[in-house]
């Protein structure tokens, strides 16, 4: 799908535990679906480890890139989070405490004590614009169009909305989705001819197993209603002449 | 961790599905822990669209950097499934249909119509090696060091043991787990100075949070057992100093 005015982001999963399988990246659906909400198409995302020179090169090619960059990890107090000191690498901007970020954690822990791990969260580069979490704990930071979110899915996404007003989006993403009774290589052929007639429609095709029943899952996708209703019409004129049947929508 | 024979690997995960936030990806965290198994690192992981150019460019890129690389998903009978196209054009190989698999699908599907999309299935680089489904159904293939494997995370399960034999793995990656009932922020400082003291050791921490009760999880990952059981100890003793309760391992 081709849209002159697509403003496109790319994310960055900074872990070792993500590399290594342990844990599996959530936080990518979390962003995703919420950029698609503003009317922003993530274009890649890229899972690099918790090294400081994967980091600085990482985020230094993707801003470049991309209208936004999301990163997600290693702002916590232990010596693997070395996401703040990279960002600042790589901006070139003095890493220290951020003066807004130290009073909300001071707040935050004032009734124990007040550590070296927990004041580590207030490093940052020092001239940084914090996203808050509404828990009132440690911040996120951005700098220019680099947004440096923790690792943790509940918290990565209740500072998301923090950012709305922020990001200047598109015309939100719509989509359709088609479930079938059954198998992609029935209706391979005829999928085809319909992404040929509607090439500014994002037509995919996901094979799904539920209850030990085959099915395929028909995603459109579009800025414009009109162009996936059309597209929307012509696969189901094919599903009936096919005698396809139809199953619920998740 | 720094190892002298390191052998490492890059994944491509391509799908517009995971980038639109519809689809998690799972095939990562299934890769990623095989490979560990044979003692190879995953490096890095790319989440890349449905793009010819996009694909093309991430094989020819990662291909150079890493000992192997995995592509998953693309390979089906949709319009959507560029993967083998492009893996070919990477290679400058013929794209065509591949002997063994037609006649391996032609079987498979010998009660049903042998049509367009399931024939696609067989086109790939001519002389690509094949990548056996157990349930002999579409086979994988893999020209050089690039692999590409189906998007569904059980039948791509299913065709990692028959690769077994083809890597030429590392020593195996060990690792160990002590999950405690603490916060980062306590542990912190006495982590540093583990890892301080135990540079051959990978050391991460992880907060979980688990029946509403906060952890943390150490994970120490090495080649060496003996430098794992060293760490492990060094760690016990703060543990019992700082009086942190352990919980079960998951």
């Amino acid at each position: 799908m081709t849209n002159k005015k697509e403003i496109i982001a790319g994310i960055i999963i900074i872990g070792n535990e993500v590399l290594s399988g342990r844990t599996k990246d959530l936080n990518t659906s979390v962003i995703a679906s919420w950029l698609n909400s503003l009317g922003i198409y993530v274009h890649e995302v890229r899972v690099i480890p918790d090294d400081k020179k994967a980091i600085i090169y990482t985020v230094n090619e993707l801003r470049k890139k991309y209208n936004y960059v999301f990163t997600t990890g290693g702002i916590g107090p232990t010596h693997d989070d070395i996401t703040a000191e990279s960002v600042s690498n790589a901006f070139n901007l003095e890493y220290g405490f951020h003066k807004e970020a130290f009073s909300i954690l001071e707040k935050y822990y004032k009734s124990v004590e007040f550590n070296e791990g927990r004041k580590k969260m207030a490093k940052m580069p020092t001239t940084a614009n914090l996203i808050l979490d509404p828990s009132s704990g440690a911040p996120g930071f951005y700098v220019e169009n680099v947004f440096c979110l923790p690792g943790i899915p509940s918290i990565l996404q209740s500072m998301l909305a923090g950012l709305n007003n922020v990001l200047v989006g598109g015309d939100p993403i719509l989509s359709k989705t088609i479930n079938l009774r059954t198998a992609e290589s029935e209706i391979a052929k005829s999928l085809t001819d319909v992404q040929n007639n509607n090439k500014d429609v994002d037509i995919g095709s996901y094979p799904f197993f539920r209850a030990g029943k085959i099915g395929v899952s028909i995603v459109l996708r579009s800025i414009d209603q009109n162009k996936i209703d059309n597209c929307n019409s012509q696969i189901l004129e094919f599903i009936k002449e096919k005698n396809i049947e139809m199953v619920e929508t998740d």
